[in-house]
């Protein structure tokens, strides 16, 4: 995996990009126990779900390499972990990744001792089924990834294709139509940071981008500002500038204007976020200012993509009037946080300050995300392929999650007994 | 006039608010001479198109009212006028209003001159003049606010009056068609600064909101942040925190799920921009992100309407697409000042810095404005009442400026001979 990362993992040694640090400075920390993981994730550090369970899982399983178990039984070696990953379960006890994480490593490790009567046998699967967890994200980051560039490419065919792949593919990447023609390249809009600084690599949004520049498909990226937390200017730019690829910066308001006056010259394309909860019918809760994105692209006739592993596809909650949003601090708004900029124009990373932005005593409205209506979504696009908007206007995730689909239906039929 | 004012004026005094200051400080600075107002001026302590107008020549009234010219001859007395009036100019050269009122007063005391041997006829004809700037700059506002919140409060009716009332209205204020109902409140939204603050008083989108709020027909404002400068919350929210008009803040990308979340819950009714420009079609330019804010609007069945002074429609420009775009500098977005937040959460307004917020490397794109089209526009506001987007979708501005309007016409027609 070249190109930026969240995390670099050896067996034995982590290392965790400070992200407090970014965009100024670029350097990364050794974590070598469960408790620095935890203060590194309380700190922001590292953010993004992804991210958090990867660092928490391998903190643990470089302690596990790196100190002397050789006293330890079975049952007390499955005890330090399952301490442990308790412990850790709180560093962000919001994210679902990190939970899950935990819930499948605790299994593993029951399993092996069932299985075998040596302490390291336990250890050894706790640090495999860890390190898959990482190897996991990054092939599902990479398949979106190529799955998306491979979906909008084929959109820049003449020909109506898609409806001969249907409304999903499953084939595998690299086997879908590669278009031989000499379409122009075309730009992408994005929004909030969805890349490798939130993930074990690569991204979701932000990783179509990537593989669209790694296959020559891409123009030109831009992507928004994403007031008030700044994670366009601060995170994504800085993703944008570290791996070279075209870009420019746009506050949120930008968008119509760049639509109405660019869309022409720069090919623009389509808008591409992430989603912090799918529901059954497609309505997507992402970063406040995605819906306004949303009706922007297709007021202007531009594709509208969702990026999401179909661990973010929540079968349970039937749509978006379901889905909890969440209000954040009115400070957010009216304060913010940087590097100082000193009278020479030089930014001195060593000294930071916070200053006030606006009007100190009006209220203010903040929340974290806004929910996108399936109707203004064309597409979205998972490690199992992309689930398109039918001819009928809807979505459906029955072919792509045949398992939990089922399950779903059975337990509903099950609650209607 | 009560309420915020950018400007306190009275023969031989004037006070100007310094908005460099502002939010954190409200203070006064006293304008004693052209040199004065220059600098002020300069310095961006005074801002808004007909503001800098009233500013500039208001200080040399002061000057003629305070200082000695008992020896002035009328022609010595037209010529320091004269040159006091080009050094002005110099102050904000691309500022129309300015360039307009000091053609104007050379007109003024040119004919003086022709009618009398005084060269004090020449200065109080002088200072009348500027006074009368000052005047008719309000009664614009105020008459714009009327006309404004009356045309939105028709919109309340179950009946469609509008048709009744034709594309126009030019009655006086408060002889236009007072509904006698219980119809409830209204909420709106703006973008920018269009308040008293850029204005003799008042303002105008902002007024519209001021003149609802004093007629009991507003039930809330919010208002935009409006990056990158934060004209909305810094000066918006200030102006409504200071006249207590129950207003809340957010950011550019939250007026699409503050649409879709609270349209019903409080009556959101309209978006209220000003303009920099109208064309004679009515595309209008405005601050950058008015745009996606119309579309928005539009796609919420919400009205958009554009508040402007006859003065700010150009008849000579045909549409939108003849209107010029100015781009600003790349660190409007990539970094910010404002008053240093102690560690204590005071706002310490006596010192300033200056953060960086983005990956400054990132490159940056930056209109001032953007156009909306005419399509998209409802009303425009004018102090001589509304123009209504007729039923064949055009905006007709000869009814409501016969004068230039035949002028024009004429001009064309000549031109095309």
């Amino acid at each position: 995996m070249d190109g930026l990362q969240a995390v670099r993992y050896t067996r034995g040694r982590l290392l965790v990009l400070d992200q407090l640090r970014l965009p100024h400075e670029y350097e990364y920390d050794e974590v070598q126990t469960s408790e620095e993981a935890f203060d590194a994730i309380r700190s922001m550090r590292v953010r993004g779900a992804p991210a958090i369970a990867i660092v928490a899982t391998l903190a643990l399983a470089v302690e596990l390499v790196n100190q002397d178990f050789s006293s330890a039984t079975v049952v007390s070696q499955q005890d330090y972990i399952n301490q442990k990953l308790d412990y850790l379960k709180g560093s962000r006890p919001t994210a679902v990744d990190l939970t899950n994480a935990i819930s499948l490593l605790k299994q593993v490790i029951a399993h092996a001792g069932q299985s075998s009567n040596e302490a390291a046998t336990v250890r050894e699967a706790y640090i495999k089924a860890a390190e898959k967890i990482l190897q996991d994200d990054l092939t599902t980051n990479l398949a979106i990834g190529r799955y998306g560039a491979e979906y909008l490419r084929r959109q820049q065919s003449p020909f109506d294709i898609v409806d001969e792949v249907g409304c999903f593919t499953t084939s595998s990447s690299g086997e879908q139509i590669a278009l031989e023609k000499d379409d122009r390249k075309m730009s992408v809009l994005t929004h909030c940071n969805t890349g490798a600084l939130a993930t074990s690599g690569h991204g979701t949004a932000l990783g179509i981008i990537r593989t669209l520049h790694n296959m020559d498909y891409l123009e030109h990226a831009f992507c928004t500002e994403t007031r008030p937390y700044n994670q366009g200017s601060r995170l994504t730019a800085f993703e944008l500038v570290y791996e070279n690829i075209p870009a420019t910066l746009i506050t949120d308001s930008m968008a119509g204007a760049l639509f109405a006056q660019r869309k022409e010259e720069k090919n623009i394309s389509a808008v591409i976020v992430g989603a912090d909860r799918v529901a059954r019918n497609g309505d997507t809760a992402n970063k406040i200012g995605t819906y306004g994105l949303a009706v922007l692209a297709n007021y202007h006739g531009i594709k509208f993509i969702v990026a999401a592993p179909t661990t973010s596809i929540d079968l349970e909650t039937a749509s978006g009037k379901d889905i909890q949003i969440e209000f954040r601090a009115r400070h957010e708004l009216t304060q913010i946080s940087g590097a100082v900029v000193e009278v020479d124009g030089m930014v001195n990373t060593s000294k930071k300050a916070r200053v006030a932005i606006a009007e100190q005593k009006i209220d203010v409205w903040n929340p974290a995300f806004d929910v996108t209506p399936y109707r203004l979504i064309d597409a979205i696009i998972t490690e199992k392929g992309e689930v398109v908007r039918s001819k009928t206007g809807t979505f459906d995730f029955q072919a792509i999650m045949p398992e939990r689909w089922t399950a779903q239906v059975e337990k509903e039929a099950h609650e209607r007994i």
